[in-house]
């Protein structure tokens, strides 16, 4: 079983009525719904206006991926918080990064990097699958057609994905690097770009696939097997002279 | 001063009254003429016509970089010749094959993989820049669009690229990685999509640029330093018990 | 269950007293006989000196993962079987060449470099893992000796591996990337270097681990799930003017 | 002109003995010196005792390649400071952290990772070249002794570089990923192991021109080209229905 947490700001639903018309109950609830189905999963939620952002220690330590939505609070989350969640992922908690998650700061944190790019709200993509034999495409087709989606364009400011898994074409002429995965010590990190909070994104089967997909991609049984941050003070050889 | 060898079939341009308005004597000398004005380059070209493909051992040894535009007789290079391209390549010789290169059986041999994309004549592409601060994007900008160029599209059957430096994005409705490098032993690899031998692209005055960039950066003058293929027959260390 | 087929030249086990001590009935049925406690596996083995070398095309196209070792008598193998296992592991079968399977021609072919290195017998070996995070390393402590072993160093001439998991110290004084990860195509690709034909490397516990790990790592249920070598004669948009 | 900074902690070479015999001016100076013969490079150093540890905004945004060599101090550096060092990297300013910056700030916000790796003073090294087509070792031979130098062993808590070109040989028994490129943004960054307080290493000829080609490699004359962080509100095309 894979114990999923699935943290969102859960600010525009209640105060956006495009956002509330689209997920009335949040997108943390409509994606655990889409997600359920998945009986190896075990799906909490956490949210911003919670204690702790939702995310105290006893949820980060039962959590064995944590997905994560952000668009326009990024700010408010916590210094503190933040090197937890980033301390778990390189223990080996799978963290997936969604739409504008670009500039959380555990993303941005774990990257290193700006997270810069570009964007135009009321646009239409066409994500397409660029590695198909990847665990994360996993009965995906050819390209996934999103009819309302927020357009992310390059340049993506991002290290060079370990592996590159999608790509979004967008009607208005522009290509994105969508679907990327990083490794941070034991951490597996899946960044997934669709997903705008007036947009029934998370409603289309193959997105919630491949965000299935992810999950059991980034859920890491190995995790960090052993400790070696620690002096060696016994040479294991005579070094000789 | 880079030598550099342009190498191209010149068959389409002889018997495609399309190709042949657009490249009267041919790609390889409409390249020829377009790079003539870097005063570092110093440039020959070879056909598939000539004897050897043009690619004797004298031209081999003598090219720090070739450019090869293959599109419909990749076939008809011997397997001789290809080896020793590939070995040359191995040895530090910059390789950039352009547009349908994609199938020839250098590039093949040098990636191990299928090469598999889709395709479609007739479309408009936009080449986006997704790693602006690599030396081959100097001076390029966010994108360039090619008003008329065949749509090669995802999924393409490459290795993972060390550096994805540019993605097309086609009219058509899909995308591409246009612009890929590679290392194999000493040889630098860039791969470069543009070019369909129909359409006037290599007069864009910013892929003439790129390709410009490109021979600069898969210039190695390292190569192959040192020769360690072989037994070492006495240990550095003694090796206790 | 993941369908194993072990592949070795099984000739110094027959002419080799040294080799024949310790492999017998060949490191074929060494690695069968070790594996065979994993339940998930249905072994199989095939040699040089069987008709088609043991692969005909129903058992490459019965065969999951293909493990790989050979030394001396790489030549021998025709370049049709070879190009028969290139394109089976291009369609997703896993691929694990030990030892000097470096410069087996289905290696090379899949790599496209020289897999040039420094050797010397006689040698003993540490093997360091680096990412102790990934599937490959589960259960694997920090480092595993290896009382005898041929020494492999660097320069190890391979395009630079998707995921470098082990390297091998030396106590003569070298270190050789001794387990490195590749994607071609479809196909998983693990390279290992332990296991000269004269030292009972495949009889060490770890040993065994990181092999039958590998066969998990490298199977690839979702393999090439689309077929999209093909024109696309329809545009998915229309393209304006 | 490449306009080099070389950022010294300067403290063990006022307090430790042993480390003052070495360095009586500082490995910073010692550095300076070193390099000077390249007459491309303008070198000035900073230290950590200086005003704004002597990395002033002016510092800053005249330095085109910066040094730093760190071991005990590295919570001394202010946390703003840091922030202006990462965001001059991800501009286009060269990194080339040393020895046990491993664990600075500045690398492990640009890394994302832990930095973790096992360590012991007292050892003897070789550096061993595996990428040696690489820039950064020209003119280096396949391996470099360094007849005394801090241990520092795998697992090293990095991301996959993006090219490997040096691992480092203890004559304890461990490995070590030595040199190690990576890219955030347009920064180019070089993490080069050797360089213990206490040891010459850093009067070793083929060290320090390892120094000298990382700086020539990290220098980026590209750096950040165009900014693309902003609303693109113009749709490049018409998005039809």
């Amino acid at each position: 079983m894979i114990r999923v947490t699935i943290w969102n700001e859960f600010r525009f639903e209640k105060t956006n009525p495009q956002s509330a018309a689209v997920y009335p109950d949040g997108i943390h609830n409509e994606l655990k719904r889409q997600l359920s189905p998945n009986e190896d999963f075990i799906i909490t939620t956490a949210t911003l206006d919670e204690p702790e952002c939702g995310l105290t220690d006893d949820v980060l330590n039962n959590t064995d991926v944590l997905l994560w939505w952000a668009h326009g609070y990024s700010a408010e989350v916590p210094d503190e918080i933040v090197a937890k969640v980033c301390k778990r992922v390189r223990e080996g908690m799978g963290f997936i990064p969604l739409h504008s998650s670009h500039v959380s700061k555990p993303f941005l944190a774990l990257m290193g990097t700006s997270g810069r790019l570009i964007w135009r709200e009321g646009d239409r993509e066409r994500l397409w699958t660029v590695c198909p034999s990847h665990q994360i495409a996993q009965g995906i087709p050819a390209y996934v057609d999103i009819p309302e989606e927020e357009m992310y364009g390059e340049n993506f400011g991002i290290p060079e994905p370990d592996k590159l898994v999608f790509i979004g074409w967008f009607a208005g002429g522009e290509v994105f690097r969508s679907g990327c995965c990083f490794l941070r010590d034991a951490g597996k990190i899946f960044y997934f770009q669709p997903g705008h909070e007036t947009n029934p994104t998370y409603k289309i089967p193959e997105i919630v696939q491949i965000i299935a997909n992810a999950i059991r991609w980034a859920y890491n049984p190995c995790a960090n097997n052993y400790d070696v941050n620690c002096p060696h003070k016994e040479a294991l050889e005579a070094k000789g002279e």
